[in-house]
C-alpha cells in the first residue's frame, strides 16, 4: 500500500461517486461545493424516510456532528447502518467533541454502534475520543497539536483510522501512519475547512474503500495542495475561500503526488 | 405573449417583490443572495406559526425539497395553500425526485394538493414526475438531457409549466414552448445553481404572474446571460460563484433581450 | 466611557473569546466566518442537550430569529438563561419583527424572559418592538431610516441598548447615544450583513461586557470600516462579500479609531 493521490483523483473524476453527507448547517454548502469541485457528487439527505435508501446507493457516507440534535443523530445512525450493510465506508467528523457532553457522547455512540472507517478531527476532538486530556474552545483545538502518537493511540483506541489534522496532519490505522504537511495557515481562518477535509476523505474513500488509511491521507494531500494553490494571490479568508474551490477543480492528477510533503 | 426579459427585470427592480422561499439548507444563502442581486426581496420562513402569514403577502412562493423532512413538507403545504388563496404563483423545485421514494412522493403530493405554476428541475427530476424513466445520481441528472419533448409531455402530465434545465433549457406549458440556450458549463460546477434558477423563476413570476410560461423562460434567460458574464474572468467554481452575484446585480435590462439565444 | 474600537479589537484577537450563536440557517456560515475573521471564535449549537453547557462557557451569546421555529426558540431561551446566570452578555437580532406576528411575539418574549444587553436590528424591526409604527417587507425595512430618536426611545422602552442600523447607524442606551456613519451601500446588497453586524456586536460584547453601549457602537465602526475597505475594488455583491472577510481579517487596530465617522 502507498499513496496514489493522482490515480485516485483520476478515478474519482471518471466514476463521479455519490457521497452522502449528513452534516451541519454551517458548512453544507461548503462541503457540497468542495465535493463537486474535486470531482464527486454530493447529496445531503437527513429525513428518516430516505436516509437508508440514499446511503445504500452512495459510494461513501459522511457524518458530521457540528450542529447535532436528536433527530439528526437518529438519521446518522440509520444512514450509518444502511451504509454498513451496503459496504459503503463511513467517515465521522466529531465536531466539538470535548466541548459539550452531548457532542462527546454522541461521537462515542456513533463509533460504538457503527462500523466507522475513518475519524477525521482536530487534535482536541480526537484526543477526547481516545480518552486523553484535551483543551477545546467551542470547536477549536487550543491545546496540543496533532502528533503521530495521538493518531496511533486514537486508531488503536477507536478501532478505525484516525485522521488528525493541524499544521501537520497525522493519519494512522494503529500500525502504519502517514504525515501530511501540505496545507496553508489560511485554512484556519475559514469556517468549515475541517469539515471540507472530512468531505474530501469521503470522496477518496468512495474510490479506495479497500485502503481507508491511504484514502484518508490522500484526501489531506489533495486538499492541502489545493489550499497551497488557493493561497497564492488570496488577500485573506474570503478570497482564499473562493480560490479554494477553483484550486480543487483544477487539481492536477499528474503532479499532485510529487507535491506531497511528509514534513 | 412573448419574452420581455428586460421589461420584467426593470419592473422587478422597481417593485422589489417579496419572494417567500421554503428551500433546502444547502442553498438558502445562495438563493437569498441571487434573489437580492437580481432585484427582488427574499424571505425564508418555515414555521407553522408564520408560513401562511408570510406567503399571503409575498409576490411569489418558492418550494424546494432539497433537504426535505416531515415538518418542512407540512410547512410547504400550508404556505402553498395560503399562496394559492392569495393568488401568488408557486414554483416547485423537485430536487432529487427519482433518487428516493420520499422525494418522488413528496413532489407528487405538492403537485397534487397545490396549484403549482411552474416546476423547475433537471431532466431526470422532471421525467420522473412525468412518469418517464430517468437516471439520477443523488440530485444530479446523469441520463438524457432536457428536450422540448420532455418539457411538453411533463407540462401536459403535470398540468403546469415545465421548466427543464440543462445545456439547453426547455420550457413548455404543453402547447407553446421556449428553448433557452444561454448559460455556461461552470453553472454545473457550483452547488445550488439549479435552485438559484428556481428562485429566479419565482422572482419573474412575481412580476408576470399572468404569464407563467414567459416568466419561467425569462428567468432562465436572465440567469443564463448573467452566468455568461460571470464566466468571463472566472478561474473556476469559486470565483465564478462570486462573479455570478455581481453579474445578476448589473444585468442590463436594455441589452438582455438581445442576448437571448434559443439555440 | 468612550469608543476604543482599536483597543477592544486588539483585546479580542488576544483573548479569542468564544461567541455562541443560535442563529438562522441562511447566514450561519456567514456569521461564523465574520466572527473568525475579526478575531473571535464562533460556535453554533442549538440542541437542548447542550445549549446551556455551551452558553455558560461563552464570552457572549448571539440570538437571531431569522428562521425561527418552536424548538429553536426553546433553545434560545435555555441558552439565554444560562448566559444570564454565567454573566455572559446577550445580543438579540429580531429579524423580521413586524413581518409576522410570530416573529414579533417571539422577539418580545425573548426580551421579556431574558436579560438582553443589546438589540441590533433595522429601523422597522426595532420600531415594531418599541411599539411604533413601521413598514417591513419580509426582513427588509422599507419605511423610515434609523434615527437617534428611535434608538433612544427603543432603548428606554426595551430596557437595553438599542442598535439601529441603516445608512447611518444609531446606538443608544436611552441616555447616551452614538451615531456611526461608517459602512457602504454594498452592504445592503448581500443577505445577512445585518446578521453579521449582530455577530460583530457579540464579539465586542465579549471583550467589553461592562459597556454594552460602547461595545455595540464599536462593532458597527469596525464592521463599517471593513465594509468601506471591501468596497474598494469590488465589482458587485459577490466580490464585495468575499472581500468583506478579507477586510475584517486585516482590520487595523492602530487606525480604526481615526476612521470612525459620526456623520
Amino acid at each position: 500500500m502507498s499513496l496514489q493521490t493522482g490515480a485516485d483523483l483520476r478515478a474519482m473524476r471518471e466514476r463521479k461517486p455519490l457521497v452522502h453527507q449528513i452534516t451541519n448547517y454551517v458548512v453544507m454548502n461548503e462541503t457540497a461545493n468542495a465535493t463537486l469541485a474535486i470531482g464527486a457528487l454530493p447529496v445531503m439527505a437527513h429525513a428518516p424516510q430516505e436516509v437508508e435508501e440514499m446511503a445504500s446507493v452512495a459510494g461513501a457516507l459522511v457524518l458530521n456532528i457540528g450542529t447535532l440534535s436528536e433527530h439528526w443523530v437518529a438519521a446518522m445512525l440509520a444512514a450509518g447502518h444502511a451504509a454498513n450493510r451496503a459496504g459503503a465506508p463511513i467517515v465521522l467528523d466529531p465536531v466539538g467533541a470535548g466541548a459539550t457532553t452531548y457532542r462527546t457522547e454522541t461521537a462515542k455512540r456513533l463509533l460504538g454502534e457503527l462500523e466507522i472507517a475513518v475519524v477525521r478531527g482536530n487534535a482536541a476532538e480526537v484526543a477526547t475520543l481516545a480518552g486523553q486530556k484535551a483543551e477545546i474552545r467551542g470547536v477549536e483545538s487550543v491545546g496540543a497539536a496533532a502528533s503521530p502518537q495521538l493518531a496511533e493511540a486514537a486508531a488503536k483506541a477507536l478501532g478505525c483510522v484516525a485522521s488528525v489534522t493541524g499544521p501537520v496532519d497525522h493519519v494512522s490505522d494503529g500500525g502504519r501512519s502517514y504525515a501530511v504537511a501540505n496545507g496553508h495557515p489560511l485554512l484556519g481562518t475559514v469556517t468549515g475547512t475541517g469539515c471540507m477535509a472530512t468531505a474530501m476523505t469521503g470522496c477518496f474513500l468512495a474510490v479506495r474503500s479497500d485502503a481507508p488509511l491511504e484514502a484518508a491521507a490522500e484526501a489531506l494531500v489533495a486538499f492541502g495542495v489545493a489550499a497551497e494553490d488557493a493561497a497564492e494571490g488570496a488577500k485573506g479568508p474570503g478570497t482564499f475561500h473562493a480560490a479554494l474551490y477553483d484550486a480543487l477543480a483544477v487539481l492536477d492528477p499528474e503532479t499532485v503526488d510529487s507535491r506531497y510533503r511528509a514534513a
